[in-house]
Formats: structure tokens, C-alpha cells, sequence
């Protein structure tokens, strides 16, 4: 284990409550979102933030380098990967629900994750065997399950993904609320916290930048997230296999359902 | 034509913004919230809200009655109908979506409508025939169709719905982005403003609340909002059958898939 994590948490705070200023600032503007090759939005504060990462990742630690959702430095087996405004389709639209991420990885394992919400003022932190917090007090997962109508289980949902969860989903919904609130790594946060008890995310190209904050925090919470297979995926390539985000109770549930049920909707992904 | 309607509309808007102050103050902290009889969370500031408008109708309006989702006054066919926290589930989570709502009506038909984000402070109105406006600036309803994946719906599912609306998800999911925001009548607002393309609604009994303040602002701003069979339901009675809340282009054809696939769950509603 590297001794200097606790540092590395300092500096990824530092650029999460400026990530959270440039979130705010470009808001309740006409915030010049566009569209990426694969229909997904990006605005103005996706790339400024993205920027300013590597800028201060370049100055700071300049054998790291940076996987970020909009731009990358090139690779080391020591990385800071950062979706830097999850919820993009949420934010452009001025719904206030979109957070930062961000986490130090080494081999595409997570040893340090952050989560900001910055409208709320929310900050989710985990270092690897520390425990996880928001704002500083310790947080743990719920330790509800299905039984009880109060559970609330995120499920997303888009046209391009690889896996058709709609039969998960017919297998749940009579015994749980069921929302989709339009960034994973947002439910990610409050799965961490106890307020949602898990979340399921049909993700595979590109989406390793969602999840690596989120691992950690939820794992160092007493939550689990695996891909839809029950493994551990490498967050430094650029392809995983689902996720599943949840508290103990319900993971093995969960996994058994998404394993019998999603269905890959590709020949190869 | 009642023609005091801009009168009624000035003393809704001042009911939304002390409403919207009483969200705001409760959001941080440990608001009180506890189940109703249905598993729903009912908050203090529900019941602040609803016993605040309560207490200015009688005042000002004296020959007027009031239908809350918490608490009502005696019935008359001039009725303001409200529901104080739309998205109390995630309000009691602090996730900042959730609205106050509030519609005069005549008969159950909603004449003036106001709904409030205190989170973002936007302000949706609408009186009968004069248009629909959010902060004073007309709005309008998206023109999108399916054809393309730009498009937002949003779809609500939970255990005590009396319609599965699952087949109809399956349907559309690979024609539009799906979401499930937690504010049936935020995502109606959002609807009127462009922002989403249209909502499904599987509610029926007591959520007569969530629809008026959504038909007239939604219609006023060139969309349809109708049940799930094609008719407008009355909202002074605690029955409605679903909402369809859509731009022009999509309610066809979100009509034809409900009335095609929604399944009704319950023998008699």
C-alpha cells in the first residue's frame, strides 16, 4: 500500500471543490452543451474541468498521468480517472442532481475515490482500509432489504447500452421503489450513504470513468460493486461489464438476477 | 370565464414562494419524515405548506376550499388543489428535485396552475387561454419525435402502482433516454419547458394532487396531458386513471402503447 494516499486525498479535494465552483458557475447559463459521437452530452464545464485536472496533475505529480471522460495524459499504471460532470443530460438541462468524480488509481484499482455534489455541498470520500465519509462523518450502506417497500433501487436505462435490464427490472419492481435519476455516480453516493440501497448500471464502453469513486466508497462503506458477473473490473481500460452497486443484503440478489436475466444485446463488446 | 384569474394567480404565487422557503429551510436538516398509511414519506414541511395555504385561502378566499395531499378544508366546486412536496421520497434524501404545486380550479379543471423548483428558484405558471411561462418568459413544449435519441422520458414505477407500465418501457427504450427523476410534477414541468419530451404516470388513487397544476401549464405550453384512456379526468375526486404528459408529436403514440400494453394490476380501481 502507498503511504501517501491521505496526500492524494488532500489534492483530489482541492480540485473537487473547484470542479464543484466551475459546475455552479456555468449552470444556470446557457451552459454550450454539445454532442458526442455517441449522442451523450458534454458542456462547457466537462471540458474545463477536464482541463484543469490535467493541468494540475502535470504540475503536481508529473509521472501520474490522467483518464478523464473528455481527455487523457498518457497512461501510467499510476492514474487519476475523473468523469468530470456525471449527469451531463441532467445538468444541461438545469436539474440539479449532476456530480463530480474523481480517483487515484494504480492498475485500475481504486485507492483513493471522491464524490461532490456541488449543489447540495456534499463531499464522499474514501482511502482504501479507512472507511468512507461525507463531509467528514463516516457513512455505511442501509442494511435494508426487499421486504421493505421503503427500499429504493436506481436502474438506467438508455437506447445505446449493451444489456437489456427491463427483465431485472419486471422481477423487482413490485418490491422496491425504482428511480433513475440520471447519474449513476450520483446513486453511487447515496447508495454509500444509506439513502438508496443500490443501483444497477447496464454500462460497458467508456464508462470505466464512472466507477472507480464509486467502488471504493460504497466497498469502504460495507456496500459491494462488481461488474454483471460478480468480478472486479479494471477501471484503466476503457470497456467494463455492467455494474452492480449495492448494500449486502441485496447484492446477492441482485447478481443473481442481472446473471439469469440481462441480456447482451451485442454479438462482441 | 372567471375574471379574476391574475388575481388567484398573484395569491398562488405568493402561497409558491413561502412554500419554497419552508423546503429550503427543513432540506438540510433532519426534516421529520415519517410513512403515511400507503408507505409514502410524508415531511414537516408537507405538513407546514399544506397548513399555511389552508390558513391564506380561508383568510382571503373564505367561500373557496382546499384540497391538500395532507389536509383539506370542506369541498366546494372552487377549489385550490395542492400537493406541498412532489418528490418527497428524495426530498426526505436530500436530492434536490422535489416541487410545491398548486392549481385553482372550477369543477376539477385546473384554470391557474404554478409550480415551484426552490432548488433552482423556477417559477412555472399558467392561466387558462394566456400561455405558459417559467420566470415571466413564455415557454413551449419540445417538437422531438422518437426518430430522435435526444429525446427524455420520464417513467415512474413503484410497487403499489395499479398499472404495470413495464411493456410499455419496453417499447420505447430504444428509442429515447428514460429516466425516473422522483417528481412526477417536476418532470411536467420540465415537460412544458422543452427539457423532457413527455411523462408516463401509472398513478391512480389520491394522485388527483400531482395532475391539475401539470394539465394547464403543459397545455398551455402547446403539449397534452390526458389519462391513460385519451380523457381528461377530473381532480377534485381522488380517482385519477394515469397521466400522459407529452409533447403533440410523442402523446399518439404514447396513448396507442399505453392503452395497448399498460396492464391493469388491481380487479376494481
Amino acid at each position: 500500500m502507498e503511504d501517501n494516499l491521505d496526500e492524494f486525498l488532500e489534492f483530489g479535494l482541492d480540485i473537487a471543490k473547484h470542479a464543484g465552483e466551475i459546475m455552479r458557475k456555468y449552470f444556470n447559463e446557457n451552459n454550450g452543451s454539445s454532442y458526442k459521437f455517441d449522442n451523450t452530452i458534454v458542456t462547457s464545464a466537462d471540458l474545463e474541468i477536464n482541463h484543469y485536472l490535467i493541468k494540475r496533475v502535470k504540475e503536481t505529480y508529473p509521472d501520474h498521468s490522467v483518464y478523464g471522460e473528455e481527455e487523457s495524459l498518457a497512461k501510467s499504471y499510476k492514474e487519476w480517472i475523473c468523469d468530470p460532470v456525471d449527469g451531463t443530460a441532467m445538468y444541461a438541462r438545469q436539474i440539479p442532481v449532476a456530480v463530480f468524480s474523481l480517483s487515484y488509481c494504480v492498475n485500475g484499482i481504486p485507492l483513493v475515490g471522491i464524490i461532490y455534489d456541488p449543489f447540495t455541498e456534499n463531499m464522499y470520500t474514501a482511502v482504501k482500509h479507512k472507511g468512507a465519509f461525507k463531509n467528514g462523518e463516516r457513512i455505511h450502506v442501509s442494511e435494508d432489504d426487499f421486504d421493505n417497500m421503503k427500499t429504493i433501487v436506481n436502474i438506467d436505462c438508455w437506447p445505446t447500452a449493451d444489456y437489456d435490464i427491463l427483465p431485472v427490472i419486471n422481477e423487482i419492481q413490485d418490491k422496491t421503489y425504482l428511480v433513475a435519476i440520471g447519474s449513476v455516480i450520483h446513486a453511487g453516493a447515496l447508495v454509500a450513504d444509506g439513502k438508496f440501497d443500490a443501483a444497477i448500471f447496464p454500462g460497458t464502453v467508456n464508462k470505466n470513468v464512472d466507477m472507480p469513486a464509486v467502488k471504493i466508497i460504497v466497498e469502504e462503506a460495507g456496500g459491494m460493486v462488481t461488474n454483471f458477473i460478480g468480478e472486479n473490473d479494471r477501471y484503466d481500460e476503457p470497456k467494463i461489464n455492467g455494474a452492480i452497486i449495492s448494500n449486502k443484503v441485496l447484492y446477492p440478489k441482485l447478481l443473481n438476477l442481472v446473471e439469469k436475466y440481462a441480456k447482451d444485446r451485442t454479438i462482441e463488446i
